[in-house]
This record gives C-alpha cells, structure tokens and sequence, in this order.
C-alpha cells in the first residue's frame, strides 16, 4: 500500500504548483521581464518566504515555468489531439482551426506564450534559449512523427522531407499568432490557415493513389 | 536659393538622429524594456539634458523609432528591392534567401526587429500596437502591390486572394525570423524559405500560359 505524503510535503507541493499556474499566466499577460514577483506573491496570498522557498530567482521561476507549465501545455494542445486522426494532413489542419475559433479574442491579442518568450527572451538569455528550444523541438518532432504516421497509412506522398515540412507548419503557427499582436484579426487568421491548408493539399496522396498503395 | 539652417539647429536635428539610431541599436539587442537610456546617452556622450528636450519619455524614443527607423528600414529591405525584378515572385524569393545568407550569424539569433518589438510590446501597449501595426500593413501592402504587378504582366494567375497571399508571405518571414531566436540555424532559415519557394510555385503561370497571356 503507498503511504501517503505527509501534509506538510503536500501543501508544499501545492503551493509550488500554485506558483507555477499563477505565475505562467502573469508571464503570457506581461512578458516575463515584466512580471511581477510581488504581484504574484500577493494574488495567491503567500509569504515572500514560501514563494522564495521554491524558487529563489526570478530566472530559477522562469525556467521551471518553461519545463512545468509550458512544454506540456504545448504536446497538449497541438500534438495530442492529432491521435484521434487517421491522417495527420487532417488532424493538423482541424486543430489549428479549431484554437483559432475558440480562442478568445482577447487571448489571440496576448499571442502564443511559447513564441512571446521566445521573441522576448530567447536571445538574451541562454538557459532560457536552450529551453525554450527544447519545447519548440518537441512540438516539431510531434508534427513530423505524426506526419510519418500518416505517411505509412498511405494518406502522405513520398518523397518529402518530413523534418522541414514540420519545421514550416511549426513556423506558420508561431507566424500566424505573432502576426495577430499587431492588430490583425480573426479574420486574418483563418486566411493565413487556409493558405497552410493550400500549401499542406499538395502533399496529400489522391484517393486514386491511395488505393494502389493501400 | 535654400538658406542653410543655423547652426545650432543643424546640430540639434544631427542629434536628434544620433539617439534614434543608437537607440533603434540597443532596442535591437535588449528589447524596449530592458533598453537603458543611461547607456545610450553614455555611449552617445550626450548630456540627459540634451536627450530628454528630444525626448521627454523612454515611449516617446520608442514610438519614434518605429515611425523613422523601423518603418523605413522595413520598405528599405523588403520592398525596394523588388522593384528590380520583373516577377515579383522571383524578387521576394530572392531577395529572402539573399538576406538570410547575408545576416550575419549573431543578427540572426537577434531575429527580426519589427517582429521583437511586436511579440515584446505589440499587446502591451496600445500606441506601439497601432504603430507597429502601420509597419506591417506597409510591408504586407508593398508585397500585395507588386504580386499584382506580376500578375498584369502575365506572371502570376488570375483569381487568386493577393491580400491573404501577401500576409502569408510576410507571416512567413516573421515566422521564420522568429523560429531562429529559439536556437535554430541558417539551415533551419534555409529549409523554411525552400517550402515558401515550394508554396510560391503554385502560383507561377507556366511559360505555355504565359504566352498566351502575353
């Protein structure tokens, strides 16, 4: 039988994870550098010295956001939902609408967190540089593991080089969310996911094929 | 016959430039928030005296970065240069592949400036949103102009949305810049600008057509 953690451990861990959600969304609203340590100290009603307990830098936060909070929120919404799909050319297609239409306008305007910090940070800090790409390395070996699938089923051509097709649908749906911070609308959006759609319909295998492989 | 401006006037507007390009400099590097007016008031040897009659607020700096550096900048390096290509498809190909093997490494990892500033401020504050919204709208326009340019002089098919192809253009651009901050190199760039390439053909009236068109 697993004994339970003591309940000191467990309103620690609670309160750590407390920390982390109510510090991922201060960071996507605000940047991270302009994240306030305070702010999020008091909206959770927490000593500075729990908060500091868990984390004693603001960097040691940020980086434990990114490997906690962001990396599975990523798989999450653009990679786990492509397992209900036979083919990945649809499964890709279908959920990226899908977050564009249900994303609340005011959550497009803030943009995609995993882009924000990149755009952001990326390139001043280099532990958040190494983890920021180890997230966006995860979602494009999703894309290209999902792609390959569907190849093997016969629904993708051959001949394509899987890794950049999957580095380019990652780079539409970075591109399309940091266009939409400059004012651009829902209606942009879906514009840009139609030309990826147009773009992706080249590397389907017509059904006529399909049958021969099949 | 024009009257030279006074003297103290001409160093007045030569200083006026000076802090908007080193400012545009140091923005480039630290981002808006982390850019320190100290340092570049140091570096410029300049008195604050002289730098806050120019600019009385670390906004007002920043707002006028985008309207005189960054906006011109933009036109300067995606637009301007198609006007030597007969098919604007050829220039903006060109011209992308050619920037990315020109862009130093170290400028790279920077990403791109207009982008930065978007992902960074774009949600944050309104009057940067407007304005880096006008920079966009001049390169997403610049690029529509000439796709319809080619399209008159036979290069490009009819009956397609040049308003939706241009913003994806531009979105790939910006997506591709950004993509680079989180670690990936010149060869990433490179296989991101071949899939636009890919894409891009698909809208190229064949030689048999065009001759007929024309």
């Amino acid at each position: 039988m697993k004994r339970a953690a003591p309940k000191a451990s467990r309103n620690s861990t609670r309160t750590r994870s407390r920390i982390l959600n109510e510090s991922f969304a201060e960071i996507y609203r605000k940047g991270f550098r302009n994240s306030n340590i305070t702010e999020i100290v008091g909206r959770l009603q927490l000593t500075k010295g729990a908060f500091f307990h868990h984390f004693p830098t603001k960097e040691d936060l940020g980086y434990t956001v990114v490997d906690e909070i962001l990396k599975p929120l990523v798989v999450d919404r653009w990679i786990k939902p492509l397992d209900e799909y036979e083919n990945a050319l649809d499964g890709i297609l279908q959920n990226f609408k899908r977050i564009i239409v249900e994303t609340p306008e005011e959550h497009l305007a803030l943009g995609c967190p995993l882009n924000n910090l990149i755009q952001e940070i990326g390139s001043q800090d280099p532990i958040f540089r190494e983890k920021l790409g180890v997230v966006l390395e995860s979602w494009i070996r999703g894309i290209e593991l999902n792609l390959k699938r569907a190849q093997m089923r016969g629904y993708v051509r051959h001949g394509v080089n899987m890794r950049r097709l999957a580095e380019f649908i990652v780079m539409c749906h970075e591109g399309a969310f940091g266009m939409v911070k400059s004012g651009s609308d829902r209606k942009t959006f879906l514009g840009l996911h139609s030309c990826l759609r147009d773009y992706l319909e080249g590397f389907r295998v017509v059904s006529a094929e399909k049958r021969r492989v099949g």
